[in-house]
């Protein structure tokens, strides 16, 4: 059994770190921290692991930390992984950071949306830890930049069509996008009350979410062209999933192409994403709890452009599930080892 | 007082009516019709009507009907309407009809997208009834097509970008919007049950939905070029509201113009459509159970695009709110009269 | 018209005040107040206040407040009104005190509930707000203790059983309440946040709701023994309404009783609470929005108890509704000025 | 391997048998079967099976299935269940029926509540399928009446107080019961719509329901005492879930008696009834998707009464969970195969 632990494990991610990882069958969860929940037995913080866990919160430093466990998933605010990144890795351990401090490359870019970096000279060691596009980089490394929600429900659905070149106008893409609430976090703010939300929907940051960078980065890369998009978030009434409605105008050379059978092909032996039948559209409730991606592309006629849909669930592979994921590539075991869940629906 | 009555008004939208109409200062409800419910007392069907009326559902010919009343909404499933409207009319009733029957000038583009038509010679006698845009043909005709959900949302966002020529790529248009659930009426049907939409979150009829050619008919006839437009409808699990998100690409002119200024000019002295301040983006929850449309519109620096934003309640200015709306300026009341709720929130 | 004021407004209860005295034909809103949101327009904290009300919250000391409204509205936390209670009285004004400082009439119980009271001179001189037991005295009164949610649907659905002696077990009663999240307030906390409350129900303060002395009071005045109940409040994942459950142990004189007849005596004439026909039990959602209060009583032969049902929205009947009822009250209006509402279903 | 099928799988409770046996680690489920739906891939009526099933709806008589697996789950409408057991029992099949037909053991009572029997034959039979009262039984059984979701959870939290005499008094028992949505089943009915639950909440069937004979003939049975119960279900606005709150008065024994020690023992070693410590409550959230009953047992000094509530997912423990921990006893298997879930929260 390989030791793991989670540092910040009070938040939505962390608590679904936990959840994955006590019924992962090749490692043992050993650690988790919280300073503001140090010595509070997870259950008594989050009922539903009444039972099922004997752990405790504790108020650990990085060193006290890596003496008790091999891999560490950071379930940190932004800001607060850098502080700490160097301490694991200069100890040796392998880190998977699901905030977003190590996932922009480049650094002017960083300044832009989030400000001072701590820890720059790891920004290149990072590997981003999106499995379907960079297994094998993810499986050599020590330090995985856990992609965000947004960016890998957006990405996922734009690869087939950016990795090949000139099948679609590059600048054309727009991804409108609707999120459950669990993606804003367990901090008690007005906006995310239940009285806030329910039985209401509004877009937020029009224009100027974070992710937008790191949605630009990833398919300029994978296209080898600058891409600018236009990524408009919106909050749902629902507690987990994210679905992604993509639209993109097709250049001449797609016209010759069968779109799902692109799809299939390029996402063809991948665990996690599931291109639907023709004639289906994906629901976020039907990936709920699981690390599925749930994928259509259409090209509708009338106005000659193409919709693309992409349902997560932002806790799995939007974040906890997609780090199991990573460590799994990691420690060289099956993708889908310990992640082996069929929907609760409804 | 001016008598009124409601022809098919068991369902979510005949209710709605309901409640404007027993309400409304000036007109009287004197009847409402039901095959089904015949005879059922409306606070039987209805218990939020106890003690508020002691109305009950008739089965009644039109003929009947139109003896006891001297405007007729009728809240007919799309099909039926049209096997009435030419009674009512022929008795000199005026009619505002709720369903697409004669929402479509185009007698073929009726045939494409709903079948047969048992009465076209009414369809361009019939007037479409969208006040902001046509309240002087609404205050002399006899019948009103009042307008669908979704298309009320989109034409309300579009209108001051497209009625002025050369302000935006024709051919840019994208209407991403997501409707609540009672928009799907209150038959039963599996798609529309609890378990099936709560936590739940996906597009429908993509490509094909009915609303389609109605948004482009008025689009076209606004801008006076043949428009096609991408729409893409979603169910969100909330009972009320449509939220339209709007993406187009702008022309050189726009620039120089004040995008904010050109939508509250647009719509300065509307009683119900409200362009909300910059940094503000409508919210379904702030017009719920009222007649007001949210609209803000952003121009989106980094791509170069247009958005805007549109909130409705489908149930009030989608359906029951803006035909009531459209029955004061038949009577020549002003447009607010009976309609002049503040929303219930939470 | 009559001058008003809100005195704390920022709040779910403030701004429902906001909603229905901006729409009452008789006064007139001149001022709201709130410390955190002092020069903030309303529309701006609120937007589904936009183009409704030119009102910004003000900060304001009682005294200033006072030269500019004659009747106030206290919608402030427990603990603060009992601050500003005196001031007002003693310039003249009128007072409906939302917040629970002058509910309990004798101070001890107030002490070991609530603890220290800064006004306890006041104690008597309130008025507790129930219109339907205590209309009288609210007339001619200068300051009213508007009811609790809970108590207000608790004391309702008993007062037929408990004012008439000898009708039921005084030691039977069960109160089994379930509202919406809107009754936590504003306040931002974990155990209000959208995440914690969607597809869950728990029970909360068992056995210890500050609510408890307040319904004990009520109904041992009525019946004229020491009664103590068992209340047992849950919390529904909905944004407003209150269904509580209650099971009382009738005693022989009842058999002799028509229990419908009874309740519909006991309320026949009142514009508020409606007595459901047999066969049908209040749901939440018919009383939204509105003052309403409805109310269902069963004899279940099998167990012989008695169990009643009422439902009522949280934030109008259970606070600013009832607070305006008693407001008309005072100045001899009418009791269902302003509150002439429909609920809006769904 | 096992083979397994399930008679009548197309509603809630059968395709949440369906999730749990396609991941159970000894069984192999070879056939689903519906009448509807014949033909029709599970993925394609139940998109969250996509990619993770082959399996079709087929159309079988008992007799063609039979020749398919070694044991059936019935997850059929009352009524029909017992026109096929017979001849699954003939042919020397296992079943677990999730109906109510076998789970009633006098006759009389089951006509009074249900109507006519086709095979009261198998009436004693059969054992009640509640593991924690009944494994010895359960194991060596053909034919396991799985328990109603209700009475599942109404009996475990009163089991500790009724089984030991004279602990309370019998004819005090109330249970106030609130069930989420799924309970209803998937047939469109109109009470069941999205739009009629949301923000809604009642009760229904009071005094009526069919559960109500279920709870009493298990509670007499652990008693000895004829007992009659108060049980008054609701509907809660979610997916999945029951929370039942119970009252009973205890008598004079019980003060001599820790509560709370009362429950832990009488359910230490259990792998699915969890006793929360003193000041928690459960909620349905923190079972949610699993086969565990969260319990607690209060004390309130203040009327003398013990108040028990038990949270439950009514598709889980509640059905499908249960049913499969019944399958593991008469498999001799250990009760928590294939059922080892921890909840997602949120």
């Amino acid at each position: 059994m390989v030791k793991v632990g989670i540092y910040g494990a009070s938040g939505y991610t962390g608590q679904e770190l936990l959840r994955l990882l006590l019924r992962h069958p090749v490692v043992e969860l050993t650690v988790v921290t919280s300073r503001r929940y140090a010595d509070t037995p997870v259950a008594s913080l989050f009922p539903h692991f009444h039972g099922l866990t004997p752990l405790a919160f504790q108020n650990l430093t990085p060193e006290e930390m890596a003496s008790l466990c091999e891999v560490v998933f950071l379930a940190l605010p932004h800001g607060v992984s850098m502080e700490v990144v160097p301490s694991f890795l200069t100890l040796g351990k392998r880190v998977i950071d699901l905030s977003a401090d190590f996932r922009l490359q480049d650094i002017d870019t960083f300044h832009k949306w989030y400000g001072k970096h701590l820890a720059p000279a790891y920004l290149t060691q990072a590997v981003y830890g999106l499995p379907e596009l960079y297994r094998e980089k993810i499986r050599e490394c020590t330090l995985v930049a856990n992609p965000g929600c947004y960016p890998t429900s957006a990405i996922l659905a734009l690869a087939p069509l950016i990795t090949e070149s000139n099948l679609i106008d590059s600048n054309s893409i727009i991804i409108d996008a609707k999120s459950g609430v669990s993606g804003a976090g367990r901090e008690p703010k007005v906006s995310s009350l239940f009285c806030e939300v329910a039985e209401g929907f509004k877009a937020y940051n029009v224009g100027k979410h974070r992710h937008t960078p790191e949605i630009e980065q990833e398919l300029s890369r994978l296209s080898g062209l600058p891409i600018k998009v236009t990524f408009t978030p919106h909050l749902l009434p629902v507690n987990r999933g994210i679905l992604s409605t993509v639209y993109v105008t097709p250049k001449k050379e797609l016209f010759s192409r069968n779109l799902q059978e692109l799809y299939e092909d390029f996402y063809r032996g991948e665990k996690f994403v599931k291109v639907l039948d023709e004639g289906f559209f994906p629901n976020i409730s039907a990936v709920r709890g699981t690390n599925f991606c749930h994928l259509s592309v259409t090209l509708e006629e009338r106005s000659g452009r193409i919709i693309i849909f992409s349902a997560i669930d932002n806790l799995m592979k939007g974040a906890a599930g997609q780090a199991v994921q990573n460590m799994n590539i990691m420690l060289g075991l099956p993708e889908e080892t310990g992640l082996n869940f069929i929907p609760a629906f409804p």
